[in-house]
């Protein structure tokens, strides 16, 4: 029991010395390498870029104690930043002191919910979100960001969270970018890029072994990072506009508990609930992938424990919403990371640059986050999905568009609130009006197939008809009219089959349009038999009075059925 | 097309003289039952007793052009008095101009919906009322509605939309009860009860042939109307505290709109849908029901425009929302009419009592009227039904009781909203943990069925896995842990089988699990094949990668996939 909620308790006792060093080895790489992301998520948040740090340090340690990921690792990402930010503007202007307190409400809200879905096993949850709502949606949120950036890249102000507000800002002051941080913005952008496409192969061509050659081509970000820091410094460009990063007070977060309105934390529900679920799906698809990789498992449910606890640990440490972040997770796994204590160590190292050398990210040009954000966020942008989906099917199409097109308009919530919504009414008016077919007997066997696309034979006096749908409230109607019109255009007949193979549920609704079938047909000397009923439905058939009332049999097969009539 | 718009040219043309006697005679009977109920289910909304005359003649005249029921009689009824009642009370106070005028606007806007659902062919949207939220529904109403009678019929004061509400403010007045009033109430309330259970039995054994006897107990409450109008008038009880009707203006309404505020129209949009839709509800499963009667049809969503025709109808002459009511119907259809002609006598009757005789109707007590709205709602009460659905299903028990329980406590919207939601989310919740099962051949046969239900043979190397629901976005992670449980409890497994006879979609999000799972068990040198793909499925299928890169093979049958394996 206590295993299952401290998943610690089942590898700490097996720790040994030859994990120690793959550890410390991925914590140290994963503290350096997502430093610059950690402070670029803060400031797309609208939050000071010391917050990202702090969100990276106890969210981590907690982790380690609650999660079932080996590889997971957990801190500000873009999404979730890009989420919080919406969020926390609705509430309040950007930089007052009720901004920050939103930013932690917030984090606890949603570790609060995750905690209770985890608890009360409800992971189920997320699968609300379909595949083409949240591809769609990081479609989508790329954009946003990619466009949220332009302004930092250039130097020029823009505000807002849709992409009409953001272009709308940002244009009217294209004419006064500064060129020293147009300069640092486009240059780290182009190295950025080339690293990522070519880094790796022209590492390796000249002489780096392939390890190091991926891991220094993965280190791009920080070589930007200390390049332009060092040329902001040595040119003194804070003084010639260029934004930089500024003073960052050493030391650790203290814990404290944001109060605030009660209001505030009214308002601030919906947007938690909406963060707790994108984090969890984007979290927990992650870790679900590189655990099969190692042939490892996570638990769904205790993953919402543990981010659960991850966020909770945030806001009560100056923090902002956390969860599982696909970059930092798999520079830890490429890193070597055999179990959570990596995390740990990354923890603490960061912990210690928060402690002693944040005076050394002064001069860092908030440009050079933005070019790492930019580039890290254009992996989320799926355009060939569009086209796949497209063909695939027409209605997953239909909530996909809606997502990216009401996210970009009109925000994340309202997208992803309408996609959503989107795909559980097209499933409904789908399964509203089910697919039916008249089937007759593939010649010499016991099979039975659609008479309109096989070579079958039929019986003159009897139907036998599939119902390609679980019988409940939203169809029941429809069926009623399907068995009365093909009553109505084969006088000749004498029987019809159900035939209910594909018949998983008949509601109390449907029952009582059943029951109608039933009395009207009797009343035309048709009987009325069924075919094929599962157990669990034929279970709960025999609870009701439809099974005495019914005029015909039930059948096990199909083909006894066609034995008795033919 | 004209006749699909307007049904009365089907029937007009071949209209003759038989048919006009039949038709003569019951709008006749209609007009005398009906005034009666219009007065009290105006009162019941809280709007002057006229207003129910008005709302049944124009909105019966023009279904008479617009409906394809040939008895159905359209105007006041009790649910939609109540939900009208509700709606209004929220936007402005009794007895005030506003409130007069936002019952027009509710009118206006229902009629504007229905019609625009009518030619749209959006009648399916009402499907989502399923039968336990809908019985519910009227069983809770029918509480309300007799608790909200009980100050009128002991001349108490009370109001309130919800049953605590009601009684909160009935209970300290009871002290205040006004002897005359109670004794014309209860007197009402017996005679109306005796009438309606034993008066058809006992005017038939004293000599009364049967049609008459049916039609003297039918008219129980008219006879009430009279003698206690009579014994109002002459012991001049109006002036010793009983309520009566009082004045009302002789004259037909004068054609008005009922310009408002914005935002009072947009505070009745949401009561308006749900209006439309239960009274549409009503209206459609009686004039079915009575239409199969007489081996009849309907057209649901000509019956849309119909009754949206009649709520304009009904906005533009001072009435109040109306639908095809069942007991003004039952009347209708007992008393013989043969065509909407019937109505339309009805509607002409009733604009000439209330342009010369409303003089007749200023002694009649309200204790009367609230007499035969009790008595006629209690038919709605169903208590039997409750225990059927316990018994059947609680997942449409639940949504039943969720239904009653809000509608007494929080009104009748909250009611049927959260009854709607609930169901909704019982299924959506059903259908994302669907029940799979491992079968195998029924020895002899090419028929399968669950292993664990029945004697049958399986093959030890192949599993063959029948998936009992359709495949989408919130059951595809569950159908990879199925799948993956599966082949990890069973490590001598070479070959899974999907029998796909109960799939009826696989979208999006499931053809990626799909893919997920062919490739994880490719990993496992585990084959995955499908059977019993259906039509459509296949369809779709062939238009992704997915069957180039399945593992296996699509087998047509079951039987097939069993020699191949056994």
């Amino acid at each position: 029991m206590l295993k299952r909620y401290l998943p610690i308790l089942t590898w700490l006792p097996h720790y040994h010395k030859r994990l120690l060093g793959a550890d410390v080895l991925a914590g140290l790489i994963v503290t350096v390498m997502v430093i610059p992301q950690s402070l670029a998520y803060a400031l797309l948040a609208g939050l000071p870029a010391v917050v990202g740090l702090y969100a990276s340090i106890l969210p981590q340690l907690i982790y380690t104690l609650f999660g079932t990921s080996k590889t997971l690792a957990v801190g500000p990402v873009a999404i979730i930043a890009l989420m919080t930010g919406a969020a926390l503007s609705s509430v309040a202007a950007t930089g007052t002191e009720t901004y920050l307190q939103a930013a932690l409400i917030l984090s606890l809200l949603s570790g609060g919910m995750l905690m209770v879905m985890g608890l009360l096993k409800m992971g189920f949850f997320s699968n609300f979100l379909s595949h083409p709502v949240i591809s769609g949606f990081l479609t989508a949120s790329g954009i946003l960001i990619a466009v949220s950036q332009l302004g930092s890249l250039l130097g020029v102000e823009s505000s807002g969270f849709t992409l009409v507000e953001r272009l709308f800002t940002l244009v009217p002051n294209l004419a006064t970018y500064n060129l020293s941080t147009l300069l640092i913005g486009s240059g780290t952008l182009i190295f950025l890029i080339t690293m990522r496409l070519r880094g790796k192969a022209t590492l390796h061509k000249v002489g780096f072994p392939l390890f190091l050659a991926d891991l220094c081509a993965k280190a791009g970000p920080v070589f930007a990072v200390v390049i332009t820091t060092l040329i902001t410094w040595h040119w003194q460009l804070a003084g010639a506009g260029v934004a930089v990063v500024g003073d960052i007070p050493n030391g650790l977060p203290a814990l404290s508990f944001p109060w605030g309105d009660y209001s505030l934390w009214q308002s601030l529900l919906i947007p938690a609930l909406l963060i707790s679920l994108v984090g969890f799906v984007e979290s927990v698809s992650m870790g679900q992938m590189l655990a099969a990789k190692r042939r490892q498992r996570i638990s769904p449910n205790q993953e919402l424990v543990g981010l659960g606890a991850c966020n909770l640990a945030a806001g009560f440490t100056s923090g902002m919403p956390v969860t599982g972040g696909l970059s930092r997770t798999v520079i830890n796994y490429d890193a070597g990371a055999q179990t959570p204590a990596a995390g740990a160590f990354a923890a603490l190292g960061i912990a210690l640059v928060t402690m002693s050398f944040t005076g050394w990210l002064y001069h860092l040009p908030i440009a050079t986050l933005a070019a790492t954000i930019t580039v890290s966020i254009l992996t989320l942008v799926d355009i060939p999905m569009l086209r796949q989906t497209w063909r695939y099917s027409r209605s997953d199409f239909a909530a996909m568009a809606v997502t990216i097109v009401l996210t970009l308009g009109e925000g994340v919530e309202a997208g992803i609130i309408s996609g959503v919504t989107l795909s559980i009414a097209l499933f409904l008016y789908r399964t509203s009006r089910p697919h039916s077919a008249l089937v007759g007997r593939v010649p010499g066997t016991e099979h039975f197939r659609n008479t309109a696309r096989h070579d079958v034979e039929t019986a003159s006096n009897a139907a036998l008809l599939r119902i390609d749908e679980s019988l409940y409230f939203a169809n029941a109607r429809y069926l009623e009219d399907t068995v009365y019109n093909l009553v109505a255009s084969h006088p000749e007949l004498e029987h019809v089959v159900l035939i209910c193979s594909a018949v998983n549920l008949i509601d109390a609704s449907a029952l009582e349009s059943l029951d109608a079938i039933n009395a009207r047909l009797k009343d035309s000397d048709v009987k009325l038999h069924l075919s094929e009923v599962k157990g669990p439905v034929m279970d709960q058939l025999k609870k009701s009075d439809f099974l005495e009332a019914l005029t015909g049999r039930v059948f096990l097969s199909t083909y006894a059925a066609w034995r008795e009539f033919s």
